[in-house]
């Protein structure tokens, strides 16, 4: 059986290929409004594909942009949930891209486009291993359930408002997402934790209007300057965070862990040279790995005010703006730190100026535990997949909804992913290995089968 | 004959108004490439102005936007140079104008528009008194030339280099300058000291492109923190510059100037007020009107880095830029600051990001001795044109080339400013009040008999 469906994916390799490249076309930017229209042309076309390989699909509304939800029975009862998401992240600096963000360009076994490895790629990877399935045995060896979600890019709330008013009908035994990446382009993994995360944006307002630094300047407070002040009393120079008890409630690395990481043998140089970067840099006294892994941050996402343009202008701007976002790991709690974040930016803020915050997006961390049947199970079907062993990694991203599915589902969760951070994902010329893609759709097939 | 000028003022105010509004359409942003064809029209519109008022008048090359010179003999062989500039600030933010910014509009006396007050409305001041002597008397009380620049606003060198090279020929008795402010609305003012300037960009890199701050936070530094940081390190919350030697070389405040300030009954309420600022801010340990007209700044013009649309975008930015500029105050030498400057720069930056530093801008800050008998000539001009007395003030901005006439010519320098600080030069709304134009239109002709 293994052997025809692996034949399967082979025969139909081409196809498969240019189905997803018709996914990849839709701008679904859920974070941009303009492009909410492309969005739900996005969810119909993968309503219309999944209706057309016999599953029972529709788009749900949750509020907010639409969930895709498809059904198939099986030979067993058991219920695996596929979750992904089919929005994607804006495909700005444009003048960066070499291909079309929204035309798939392939060049040497690689896809390039926006939502190629995140996460559209990954997803299709799951819904031709369903096609594959059924057209090499005529049902699926379980009941699978797709839940695809289109606001995962721009934190909205959709699927989890969705899932905590439908748990008691969802309910499955296992979920399967595939939204994170592989250890390297030869080394299938197993995700077992993923940082959260507490963001948002907060602008200092000084004088009702930019003014002249020549006439004002010594007179009263700078915009720009406080939100640099008080950015540099949030990080330290050596990479520490400085806001008060913000460390407090860090797990500290198990032995096992410590093991697993030392023999990964992460490679300093490799990461930071493919970047133009000199050296890595991070919290003081924790290796590079363990620092994207299981260390929070605390960065800038974006900051502006004042005159941005060509050439200068003497002004004292009128307001300045940031974009910040931390990254959260076991057990810090999103509530404690956004409040912790808020409460310092406060404390340092001058009354010189007006602070307006934002509300924090939040998204707890997570962390399986790594004996449970289903991580044994997806090891074998890895195997099948890619012919190579699996190693057990975390994450330094979040997904926002793993969390939703761990309080409300009560299930194994597993992230199972088939990316690369060198993909690119939310950069210019984002990609995906057709090779990841077509082991991938194995490796989910044979998923459903072993689970 | 102070009657009779006064008077012909008096019945062509409409019309001198109506000129101004002429020459204040043109959007002659000299920081701005794209507007040099508009510069150029706007210097050739005063060119033809001139010659029809019987001057002789004609445009200077000496490399970048072209220089307006126009001369007329007069009963003495004194020669007074008048200088001004007829280039204007950039208009953006432009949705925060209530009128065109390129179309003068006037409401209850007051003009507004680019180039209103800074410096096209100051300027025109004195060609509408040349045309008043001319037309009343039938020729000048002594010569006068015009010397007008399209570069002051984007920090060019074409005046001061036609300065240099023509210093002898020039050679002017004294240069008179409306290009800074009364003290109130009823109080002309002579300054008698202008802070100057170092000006530069740098911009902080890091990773290539921008990447995703999950999969490398805590990997890398993150350049918009970097520059946060920066800053954070160059002027401290209470307001004292950070930057080593800094301050070594800015004089004392004199027993007459603490005296004069005091009379002065400067109001930190009223000056903030209008700016909706809850209270002025600075350099510990100074009032408000010492820390704008004889402390030194640094300040932030403009920052921008990483993704800065709606909504949010988890990254860390490729690089982030700002755009600083120190006002200076004498005798703190330009050259020393901006490598002061840019060595403290350099020794806090990171190693883990590359930084790029523009080359500096700069402007040394200029004092004079208000016992010269052109001062006291002023006095007794501004007395007759506003019917009030001045009072000697200095001025928190910046003339660059009042210096290179006070090296080049060597002659005094008159600082006869007919704006307020209130009139918005260099931010949205820029305005004029017309009572100042006409009023300045006859203290300018009276200046140039009593001088």
């Amino acid at each position: 059986m293994a052997e025809k469906i692996d034949a399967y994916v082979n025969e139909n390799r081409e196809r498969f290929i240019e189905e997803l490249k018709e996914l990849m076309r839709f701008p679904s930017i859920s974070a941009q409004s303009k492009h909410d229209g492309d969005t739900r042309a996005c969810a119909e076309w993968l309503v219309a594909h999944f209706q057309k390989l016999g599953l029972e699909a529709s788009l749900v509304d949750a509020g907010g942009q639409p969930i895709v939800r498809a059904q198939a029975k099986g030979k067993s009862a058991k219920r695996v949930m596929v979750y992904g998401h089919y929005d994607v992240q804006p495909e700005d600096p444009l003048d960066q891209w070499q291909t079309p963000p929204f035309e798939p360009t392939i060049k040497n076994g690689i896809i390039y486009g926006r939502g190629s490895t995140d996460d559209k790629g990954q997803v299709f990877a799951h819904v031709k291993a369903v096609e594959s399935l059924l057209k090499t045995d005529g049902e699926l060896p379980c009941e699978v359930l797709f839940l695809l979600e289109g606001e995962e890019e721009s934190g909205g709330d959709a699927l989890a408002r969705y899932v905590r008013q439908a748990k008691d009908e969802l309910k499955p035994d296992v979920v399967v997402v595939s939204d994170s990446t592989m250890y390297d382009e030869k080394t299938p993994a197993i995700t077992y934790g993923l940082r959260g995360m507490a963001g948002f944006e907060f602008t200092v307002k000084g004088p009702d209007r930019d003014v002249h630094s020549g006439a004002y300047g010594g007179g009263i407070a700078n915009p720009a300057m406080v939100v640099a002040q008080i950015m540099a009393a949030c990080v330290a120079p050596d990479g520490k965070i400085l806001i008060p008890h913000f460390y407090d409630d860090v797990a500290p690395l198990e032995p096992w862990e410590a093991e697993s990481m030392a023999k990964l043998a992460f490679d300093d140089q490799a990461f930071v040279g493919e970047l133009n970067v000199a050296r890595p840099h991070g919290e003081a006294g924790f290796g590079t790995l363990e620092r994207i892994w299981m260390r929070p941050t605390f960065e800038i996402n974006g900051i502006y005010g004042g005159y941005t343009a060509e050439g200068a202008k003497t002004i004292i701007p009128a307001s300045a703006t940031v974009k910040v976002s931390a990254r959260l790991v076991p057990h810090q709690d999103p509530s404690r730190i956004a409040k912790l974040i808020a409460e310092h930016i406060r404390s340092v803020c001058p009354d010189t100026v007006r602070l307006e915050m934002s509300d924090f997006a939040m998204c707890p961390p997570v962390l399986f535990d790594v004996n449970d049947p289903t991580f044994r199970a997806a090891q074998e079907a890895l195997r099948q997949g890619f012919g190579a062993e699996s190693v057990f990694i975390r994450c330094g991203g979040s997904i926002p909804v793993v969390s939703t599915f761990v309080e409300q589902l009560g299930c194994p969760v597993l992230l199972m992913g088939l990316g690369l951070d060198s993909d690119g994902p939310h950069s210019p010329n984002e990609h995906f290995s057709l090779d990841s893609f077509i082991k991938g759709t194995k490796a989910a097939a044979h998923l459903l089968r072993t689970i």
